[in-house]
């Protein structure tokens, strides 16, 4: 019975296990969505005061704009409509008059994901739902480092606001001048510093949520705000990464690390893969408890960045490329971060690491200012942005032991592709990621060309997910779902697992109108 | 209907709420257990392959020990038979057949708790499940620090084998010889390091936990051992800290953290509570990263572990006293602990943090070597064994936010106990606590006593907790629930929360043979 709910193509690998499955009861399972009315736009207004910057229509730019997916991967489906609550309780009455009226909700943060999660997959249907008006940051232990906000608050302005109190959020981002703390919630965001300072979802005390049906769950959110707290099951931590198909996360309590009083920077070059774990391996023995961040850019991003312009590039690939000593695949750069409370222990640091990395390294540079550093990041930030100019590019975000990251890129054998009529130079294939999380992002961009390629999509994919699954990686680090990968997951977990995730999705939003068409495998 | 199958004397608060409940339906609501027969454990017997020592009977000594409670303050209500089996698949069968039979389960690991979560509640009727013999240490990744172990491993033993890698499990105890790391994951164990290396929960990247019905679930645990990974609902946290309510915790992947190669820890004694907090918050400036733990004992704790003779203090509370500057409840003993990675800039920023402080302290002593710095940890690990010999302890293990601590106490009004016939010599307030993670130890000893006396429960608790709560404080930090506390969780959640608590339960354990009495409040 469930499996004609999660009905697909795959029908073998979706449907239900025998034994008896945790899904009680569903309903209205084959009606389609209700078509909005104007009655219904009525009640909205009224739920949201009457006020027209809050209920914007399919016809407002504003709406077919936050119907469009940046990346351009995705869509468009333009929304039915756009809803901007100010309150927790505007959400909760929304949700419940959606719910029963069987009306389909996107939520939206910042819309900076990259698997489409955010925009609407059934045209001039859905409903986007955004939280940017619930952007007050209400509480901050200057004790504690608990800080308790409203999902709209923009990352950088809970930084900028928690750090003016001697406070670090646990998190950062390429975008995270947009994207908003809900969405990175939602996401269960990554970022370079998930090593340092634990998992998103591990430094949330408190959660606010509003589950499809309008009822508003509080995990330690408007009260108890507190570090440790054994009182009850961690449902909360079903909503964190679940895109917000199980509820609308409309309020967190962090807890904050102290804010690094030093931070240091540097680029080192190696010549080999082999090297760059001598390093990974040096980096933790002499720089310790400061190291913060270790990120890796192959041959081909940094020459792909370095001939953008944009950047000032501390190290050239071109000349480091000469070394006879450069392997396949070589030189590959490292941006290496430190954290720390003491800037000369830190320098102390950085040089005894220098000193015993000379033999593994082409070449180095240390940052030599707050302005260098954040220059050395922004090169970092800009791989993506880089390739996503050049074409369309085919993007996979994995986890894989890191000793295995080069092994594996040659296993990929991108010169299949070549047959498929892509010359050498229209094809790049360009690396980066989170080394020190065993965390890769795997790009493949088809320079001048913007639409996806089926045949290229049908030559990759069985190789990636299949080969990364083989060895016991992750098809999806820190990416989530959305509408790119959930079609994958029959793949990724057995059928007890299965069952038991669309369980949880059926007893809390039994209507299907949360997120439709994201993060499980739905039928259309 | 729901209300029935939760109902108790305090009815009205546990009565579900009206909106549509979560719980769909539950079977046998009124049926009593079954009773244990002789073809139930010859059953038994056959799944654990016919060896004598995985099935003990009720008249076994090692069956009587392990169901009685080690701090004297539960039961004792014997156990019908205690299972040992060796293998996932064996769990699995065992509850699978339990769970046809309706027969009660007690998972118990290393029996160390304080809340009597690991023995039987019914005499006679419930069967002790172990796992000490899954005590396998099956993967360490030597470059991401990713240990994979079975449930049965005593945390001593998993601390050892990582630190012989280089790795620091994320936890520790002072019943680390005991406790065994299933047990430790089922109560979501805190300890001292907390703020450091985050919370067990957050360190948790895979778990194997067997159902109630013998379904086992696998969350990246056989496979899929990365940091990073978004490709489902985070369910497997759900079964963190639910004390075998919800299914049995078989294995686990936990992420370590780099080991610390510098430790070093003074004793600092404090006139004031005011001077704690400026004392915290010097360390935290002039340790930084270092900071690894901030343990507080008061006057009256730090003059027992002293009194018992079995220590080398390094400072006395006598001789202390006598500063006209110690205020009521002083003076305040602070066991500061750093974890680096070079002893050279440690012990400087030891110096720097000990000069800037030098006026907020009467007196302070630094270990001179490991020696020293563990007596120190043996000093603040003794607390809780010093209280237990002297007398019936009424233990309360609260969070609040730091600034409180000391308010907190002094509104306690422990005087009021004095007309329940007590002698102020006969109790002792004495408290300790992880002070850096806002977690206090709030002790009430009746010296010579052995039995608990309700006059003074009901004296106490309600002043306790009315005040924890209302400050915003959690009436359990770390010790969790169990039989202890779980009457309690309706002062704590809203009754949405509660409901959604129990449909977890529902779903999960229907027929109710997961720990008995533990956690939820549920009628007898």
């Amino acid at each position: 019975m469930a499996s004609i709910f999660f009905s697909s193509s795959r029908r073998k690998i979706l449907s239900c296990s025998r034994s008896p499955p945790f899904i009680f009861t569903l309903r209205r399972l084959h009606q389609p969505y209700n078509s909005l009315t104007e009655s219904d736009i009525q009640v909205f207004s009224e739920i949201l005061g009457h006020n027209p910057s809050l209920l914007l229509p399919a016809s407002d730019p504003i709406v077919t704009a936050a119907s469009t997916d940046w990346t351009g991967h995705y869509g468009p489906a333009p929304a039915r409509l756009l809803l901007r609550p100010q309150t927790t309780a505007q959400v909760s009455a929304l949700l419940r008059y959606c719910h029963e009226r069987r009306l389909p909700i996107v939520p939206q943060g910042g819309k900076t994901g990259l698997v489409g999660g955010s925009v609407p997959t059934r045209a001039h249907q859905e409903i986007i739902l955004q939280l940017q008006q619930m952007n007050q940051i209400t509480a901050l232990d200057p004790l504690m480092g608990i800080v308790t906000c409203q999902a709209g608050v923009v990352l950088q302005n809970l930084q900028d606001y928690c750090a003016d109190q001697g406070w670090l959020v646990p998190l950062d981002l390429g975008a995270k001048g947009t994207c908003q703390i809900g969405g990175n919630l939602s996401t269960n965001a990554g970022g370079p510093y998930f090593r340092k300072y634990g998992s998103l979802a591990g430094n949330v005390l408190g959660l606010e949520v509003v589950l499809a049906d309008g009822r508003i769950l509080d995990y330690n959110y408007r009260q108890r705000n507190n570090l440790k707290d054994n009182t009850g099951y961690k449902w909360h931590q079903l909503f964190l990464g679940s895109e917000g198909t199980l509820g609308i996360i409309t309020g967190v309590t962090l807890a904050c690390a102290p804010l690094p009083r030093s931070k240091q920077a540097a680029f080192v070059a190696c010549a080999s893969y082999n090297q760059v774990l001598l390093v990974l391996q040096k980096a933790r023995q002499y720089l310790g408890e400061i190291l913060a961040a270790m990120e890796s850019m192959d041959a081909a991003i940094w020459t792909l960045v370095e001939a953008s312009g944009r950047h000032k590039m501390p190290l050239s690939a071109e000349t480091l490329r000469s070394d006879s000593a450069v392997l396949e695949g070589g030189p590959f750069f490292l941006l290496i971060d430190t954290h720390g409370s003491n800037a000369d222990h830190d320098q102390e640091k950085w040089q005894t690491f220098l000193e015993a990395v000379q033999n593994d390294i082409l070449n180095g540079v240390l940052a030599q200012d707050m302005k260098q550093y954040q220059s050395f990041w922004q090169i970092r930030e800009s791989a993506n942005p880089t390739v996503a100019q050049l074409g369309y590019t085919y993007k996979y975000d994995v986890s894989l032991p890191i000793a295995q990251f080069q092994d594996w890129i040659q296993e990929m054998r991108l010169e299949r592709l070549g047959p498929l009529g892509r010359t050498e130079s229209s094809l790049v294939n360009a690396n980066w990621g989170h080394i020190l999380d065993g965390n890769l992002h795997f790009n493949v961009t088809t320079i001048g060309e913007r639409e996806v390629q089926k045949d290229l999509v049908n030559a990759l994919e069985p190789y990636v997910f299949h080969s990364i699954l083989k060895r016991g990686g992750s098809i999806s680090a820190e990416h989530g779902l959305g509408q790119a990968k959930n079609h994958l997951l029959p793949s990724v977990h057995n059928e007890i697992t299965l069952d038991w995730m669309r369980s949880m999705k059926a007893l809390l939003d039994p209507k299907m109108i949360l997120n439709p068409g994201k993060f499980l495998p739905v039928s259309s």
